[in-house]
Parts: structure tokens; sequence; C-alpha cells
């Protein structure tokens, strides 16, 4: 049984996927849209052994952590299931960029885990089905299967909730710069959020929503319309920031940085600077923009207090074996 | 005509107000409920002159725009119909305190305004009439009527749409510290934001939730559970916010000093330290806190960065002729 290699990129989400019907299957409360990220990758390599008397995670050159195991563990039993072994498996899988943080570190990670582990097993699956594998390790993951511009249907049940690119668009090249405020692991993880999502008084405005920010997120998509897409965007971001705050326990991810972030690209964007904020789980802002305004934006992020570092990222491919 | 003075004080709402069904009437969406501020006041003297040629304001010592002016004419054309009088009135106002900032200054002006023109123009009414005539200048003002916690019904009509003390509580003297952070007029006034708060998706959401909450923030005065004032309090703050910034255009409010005022807040709890935040249309942030904990709380507010004063409020009394 090889070693088998696989690399994914997180991706950023336009429309936002935040709360599950399932959380076993991570079936999420609504569709979503992202856009896949180069230069941050996820590495992973699994090894099936029949020697091995428990599955083996290392990340980042370390033993992880138990609850990091077991979880890893919950897909690589999906995928015995699957291929119909029982044998172990020792993985290791490596970063280039702060896990836990708000990039998206576990879109990559199972992305390159199902890959990889699918593989491994000998099975030949693919890749819608490979994004419906990824997805039960973490639901952002399955769209990191796909390059450039994705959606993730929020489907009826594990059969029919998967990924698949966006048709529309593939050649509007748009950047994200990351503008990182803090690499810490964030105190309360998306997995936990997700759980608590229905506690807040909004989500299902949220959710029933969502068909309509999808639809002018597409089109926004379609007609290379950057100024609808800023609008829609933001939107969102604040919509799924609004039910995280208003969850019982309140999550309130931004911090002082996260929101002189934002209002300077509010101000920057009467300026004309084509320039929109979103943000995930954590205080880091992703600043979309298109090419020609990515130096322009980049050399202001970098001279705003409390921006440790600014990652650019061009539209980034779909997980693949390496 | 005898020029009559009245005093009134602005009120912080623990639930509150956001977007009208009627913005003529200013019928709310939803009831609130309001703790009125001592310390902080504004007092007008209104004076009816049958030699005036237009109704003359005066804030602070200085003519008053157009639009204060129009709003207070509106006020004044409604007292003048009750009154069955024509005459023009010169209003002088001055408060002790930033107007237009977020820490609700036309809640005082227009409920002080009401109780002096009132009775310079000769009608004798009580207090739910002045109640009602105030909320038309400004929905909160209809709060600062009484002192200590208020209810603001949202009721059906003109005729139902008014305050009343709540009974209960009355002797649970909590405090409340105002952290300035921003004394600038806000460039986006609460009355353009009540006509967009339908725009959010989340506005309707929000307003069929506030019977839950109104239910509970009485129980938290009525038990003095503390614990359970914070809660809602916060967690109305936070819904509030959340329509705000997905309404369009979106308001964003808070800048870093207000969120690092609110995790600073959340920090401190977590020490057991009775404080919570509640943020009107502005940056500023209101602590509520016992008497207990308000020294130890002033002392930690004014070493945050970027907090510029923090005024101390007990509670104060309703408006009334000077």
């Amino acid at each position: 049984m090889n070693p088998v290699t696989a690399i994914a990129h997180p991706n950023i989400a336009l429309i936002k996927y935040w709360g599950n019907r399932d959380h076993t299957l991570r079936l999420p409360s609504n569709g979503s849209i992202s856009m896949t990220l180069a230069g941050l990758e996820t590495q992973t390599t699994v090894q099936f052994d029949s020697h091995l008397s428990a599955d083996e995670l290392f990340i980042n050159g370390q033993k992880a952590s138990k609850r990091a195991s077991d979880r890893v563990s919950d897909l690589l039993n999906h995928i015995r299931s699957l291929a119909n072994t029982h044998h172990l498996a020792r993985v290791t899988s490596s970063s280039n960029f702060a896990i836990a943080a708000g990039i998206a570190s576990s879109s990559a990670a199972f992305a390159a885990l199902s890959v990889a582990a699918a593989q491994a097993a000998g099975l030949d699956l693919d890749t819608k089905t490979l994004s419906r594998i990824a997805r039960r390790g973490s639901g952002s993951a399955c769209r990191s299967l796909y390059g450039a511009f994705v959606e993730w249907f929020v489907g009826t049940d594990d059969a029919d909730s998967f990924s698949q690119p966006l048709s529309i668009g593939k050649d509007w090249e748009l950047m994200d710069l990351i503008a990182l405020v803090d690499q810490s692991e964030k105190p309360y993880g998306s997995t936990r959020g997700h759980k608590i999502a229905e506690s807040s008084p909004l989500q299902t405005a949220r959710v029933s929503d969502t068909p309509r920010r999808l639809a002018l997120c597409r089109a926004a998509i379609k007609d290379k319309d950057f100024e609808l897409l800023c609008q829609i965007v933001e939107l969102d971001s604040n919509l799924m920031h609004s039910v995280m705050q208003t969850s019982t326990p309140a999550l309130l991810y931004w911090t002082p940085e996260t929101v002189r972030i934002m209002q300077a690209v509010k101000s920057w964007q009467s300026e004309k600077l084509e320039v929109c904020y979103t943000i995930d789980a954590g205080p880091n802002v992703h600043c979309l923009c298109t090419p020609a305004s990515a130096n322009e934006v980049e050399h202001r992020l970098k001279k705003l207090p409390g921006v440790q570092e600014v990652i650019l990222c061009a539209q980034g491919n779909g997980a693949h074996l390496l």
C-alpha cells in the first residue's frame, strides 16, 4: 500500500455557509459560492498500513490533538467503508499558512485528505463524489475540489449536496488580498459555531434570503460586474456575522483591526478603488479586488495599523494528486 | 404669552427601537424599554409670539440648520393644531452633551420641547399624551417623559403607541457609563436609518422576536437579575446593529474603538465584573453596571485606548417644567 499525496487550496466564500441541517453529514443550511485561492496550500500524504493499531495524524511535523485526529479518523472510516477495508492509516499534512485562524485551513485540509485517502484506499471516484466526501470532514472543503468559482448546492441529502464549478466567469481573474491581523487559533471554532447558528433569531431569515443572494452573485460573476459583486459579498459577510453575533453564546470574531479594515475599504470604495471585504469565522479580512487595483489595495492595507501581513492570492486550482 | 422652560434627560434603550410602521407619526416597528439618564440634560424654552413671521430655533446659542428647524416646526404645528392657535414660536435649546453622536440627544430634545411647547400653548395635557406628542418629534423621545425604567408600547396607531413607566424594579439603581470614542455628528442619522431598516433581510426577524426580548427584559428588571439583563441587552444591541449593517446602504456605526470596548466588556464579564454593553446609532458605548461595579468599570474604561471621556449617569427623572 503506497503513500499517496494530494494538494488542495483553501477557498474564500463569496456567499457563505453557516449552520447545518445535519451536523454529521454536514448538510448545510444554505447553498454557497466560493473562489479557490492560489498560493496557500495544504499537502497531505495518506498511507494505509496493516501494521498500524490506530490512525496516526501529524500536522506540520507534530502529532495532532485528539480532536483533530478523531475528526480525520471519522473521514477515514467513511472511506474505509466505501473501499471495504479495515486498514488504518498514517496521515501527514502540512500547510504553508496559519491554521484555524479564519483563512479556511480546514477547507484545504479536508479536500486534500479526501483526494489522497480515496486514492490510497484504491477507490476510483469522480470529483463530484470526492466533494461529497470532503463535505463530511469540513463543509467548505467540498468547494476546494474545484478551481476558480465554485457553487456548493444545499441539496436535499448526502447524494445531492455537492460542489460544481461555475462555468460562467471562468476567465474573470479576481484577486484576494488577505489582511492578517491575528494568526492565533480562534477560541470558538467553526464546527462548534455551526451548531449554535440556530440559536440566533436571525438565522432563519438569513437562510431564507440565500437563493436571492446566490442568484445575484452568479449574475455578478457572469457579467463580470464587480460593483454588484461587492454589494452582495459584503452584505453576505455581514449577514453571517450578524447571525454569529446574535447566537448564544455570541460569537464576536471581529477585532478593532477587523473593523478598521472594513471602514477603510468602504472609504476606498468611495474613491472608486475596486475592492470589497469579506470575513470568515475569524478576525482576518479578505479584500477581493480586480488585478488592476491589487497593488494599490495591497499598499494601502500594509499601511493600516494592526495589519501584520498581506497575502496576495490569485485564483487557485482544484484539489489534485501530486 | 410667557416663555416656558422644560428640562429632559436622554434615555438609553435596553430593548431598542429601529424602524417605523409609519414614518410621519413615528409609529415604531417594535416596542422598546429604556432607562432615563441623570446628568445629561437638555433645557428648552418656548415662547409663542404673535409678532413672529416664522418659527425661530436656536441650539446651544446658534441659529439651527433648516433641517432641524423644519423638524421642530413640524412638532410645533401639531401642538398649534391641538391648541387651536396660529402663533409662531421662538425656541431656544441647550444641552450639556454632544448632540447627534448616538447618545440619544434627540430623545431629550423632543421630550423637553413637547413639555415646554404644550404648556406655552396653554394646553393642559397628561404625561401619556405628552409622550405621544414627543414621539412624533423623535420616537425615543416619548420614553424620556418618564424616569427610571420606561416601556414604549408598539401600539396599533397614534392613540395607543405611548410610553409608561415600568412599575417593577423602580428601586433597582443601575448606572450607565458612557464611553465616548467619537463625539462628531454621525454621517447617517437615525431618522434616515429608520427609513431603511426594512431593506435589511433581517429586520422582520428582529421585529418578530421582540415580544420575547421585551418579556425577558421585564423579567430581569422585576427580579433585579443583572446577568439576565446583560444577556438580553447585549443580544438586543447586536440585533439592531445586525439590521443596520445589513441594510442598504449598510450602516456600520461601530469603529475599532467600539469593538475594543465590546471585547473588553466581554472579558471583564468573565472575571465576574457586573457590566454589559449596549450601543445606539453611533460609535459610543453605553456600559450598564451595578453601583457596586461602577468605579471599577469607569477606571478600566478610562485606560482603554481611544476612550476620550467616560460619563457616569445614574437614573434620571422624567421630563418636567423648570
